[in-house]
């Protein structure tokens, strides 16, 4: 059962390796009798059909790939990105194109990565997440010719096709909530700031303030990970005239924001409101359950692979929304405390 | 820089494209001259060095695969398999050898998935995970001959080698630490039944008892979710006689049994005393903190994917032990309640 190599080959034909490879290869360094006789016993030998053949005779790599630049610890802990991979792999569930997966820890190092894998034919497009503001990766993959598609958005007109979802609205949705239980000072632990939307968030919340005309809606920036948001949190509650609601932007976060209230004697919802972004199981099996924005990352994954494949098949593609962005009322969130 | 196709060489050739397939994949079907023509086109429009062309010259991939079958949410919320594949990626990290992941839900998926990678060429050989007993990957994989590694185990003689953890001393070292405290009626809350990993923490978990002479330590299986590890505690918790302490399989239901216990008014650890298994920044964000067990993931990834890299190169491959597993004392375990 074990696949034949070029030794294999060059042992049948009677020719070196080196032989072999120009006769694969289609390089000048055989003549062409030997081309033949060496092309003839590889075919016999069965070393097709296979993807790497596939993918020499149509270009296609029959993959598709992701790289997510974040902590390996923080990733483990936010469901988001599971869930996205786990709706890419649904809409890739006939097994056609596999999905290549890779965490790095620098976004240098992503697009090299990304440039290695189209050089090499390893995929056909990628899934590009966390946009930053003037990203480089958008010029760089244009030049290559790598077929992209983003997970945000929406990017200025030119730019690859997107998948986006209505973070605005539910952003309006989430504080207007707390501004009918009363709340008018209101802090928001976003996360980090060049994240194109970290700062769509960000208007949203700011806009939101200023037509509830709410007193305080302060932004502070975190890495997303728990100790940022405990940090953070405890910064922001023992300040003079501190805010009496928190938005945080995942669910690690909220928790730790959660723990803070406790170690300082604040009961949530009583004395501090809570919301949590995105929604997840996590936020339903603490006490209180977070109140949270729930987005259907599953489907938002879907999406984006959809859009992919026929990205990389047609060359065209227009952005699509995934559906259903809303505010989940918890426990976590009450009437503003008196006084 | 668009990546040349079949038709592309069909069209300079000036032959139709199944010649050009007949040619580049040492099939009969075209003339001898005509082959060579063919091959110098395709040479000369630079469809190589690839992937792909690689593949076909030297037989390897160039790529290893991970199949997980676990519900999407569930594993989105557990940090195990994140920092598994972070330490996986570490030790790929020089970028020659690939990860192809994907998420199944059921094992039979899971099973062709990895045939179709190796007859495909996809991958040159796979970690597997969550052994179960008699498990049919086993001898499935040995069959078509697919180099692979279990994380877990240790294997019967002639399986595949493994990457194991000293779970057993870990489990030992938890309930010592319980019964330390006074505990006497101890329970844990199990992963899936036929995991090999769960029957061996609760062989050891059942010896420890056994050692320490507790007076009881039941086993109760559930799933992971949140949603289970809250039914259970809430089971066991509401019982005649129940235990006070309890010892979970991961982290989400160990932070779900504090909410239960928050539910219930019983104060942790004043009442109950919480052990969490896999320690995770989860455990630390929570009020009060989690006592847990840790192991180094992130190590158990890496040394799993050298093992199989070494297992693909050279068909040989010794068990690897990740050192390091070890109780971490917090705050949610304490002194047997009186009475």
């Amino acid at each position: 059962m074990r696949r034949p190599t070029i030794v294999d080959i060059a042992r049948a034909a009677g020719v070196s390796k080196g032989a072999v490879s120009c006769a694969l290869n289609g390089r000048p360094g055989v003549s062409d009798s030997t081309r033949s006789r060496i092309l003839e016993i590889a075919g016999r030998l069965g070393w097709a059909p296979s993807s790497a053949a596939r993918a020499l005779s149509d270009g296609r790599a029959g993959a598709i790939g992701l790289i997510v630049d974040r902590p390996a610890l923080v990733l483990g802990t936010e469901s988001f990105f599971m869930r996205l991979i786990a709706g890419v792999q649904d809409e890739l569930r006939d097994g056609t194109t596999a999905l290549m997966l890779q965490s790095v820890d620098d976004p240098e190092l992503e697009l090299t990565t990304h440039k290695r894998w189209y050089a090499e034919r390893r995929v056909d497009g990628v899934l590009l997440v966390d946009l930053r503001r003037e990203d480089p990766r958008i010029p760089a993959l244009a030049e290559i010719g790598l077929p992209a598609v983003v997970i945000g958005g929406p990017m200025a007109a030119g730019g690859p096709p997107c998948v986006t979802s209505d973070d605005a609205g539910a952003m309006h949705e989430a504080v207007g909530h707390l501004a009918a239980l009363g709340h008018r000072r209101i802090a928001r632990v976003a996360g980090p700031e060049d994240f194109v939307h970290t700062g769509q968030r960000s208007a949203a919340f700011a806009e939101a303030a200023r037509d509830l005309g709410l007193d305080r809606a302060d932004v502070v920036h975190s890495d997303y990970s728990g100790d940022q948001g405990a940090a953070v949190t405890r910064r922001l509650l023992t300040a003079a005239n501190p805010p009496t609601a928190l938005v945080f932007d995942n669910d690690l976060m909220a928790v730790a924001g959660l723990g803070v209230a406790q170690e300082l004697g604040m009961s949530v919802p009583g004395r501090l409101s809570i919301v949590a972004w995105d929604d997840s199981p996590l936020c339903e099996v603490v006490r209180p359950e977070l109140t949270a924005v729930r987005r259907d990352i599953t489907e938002h994954g879907r999406l984006a692979a959809a859009l992919l494949l026929d990205h990389i098949a047609t060359g065209a593609g227009s952005d699509l929304e995934t559906p259903g962005a809303a505010l989940v009322p918890r426990a976590s969130t009450g009437p503003v405390p008196a006084g």
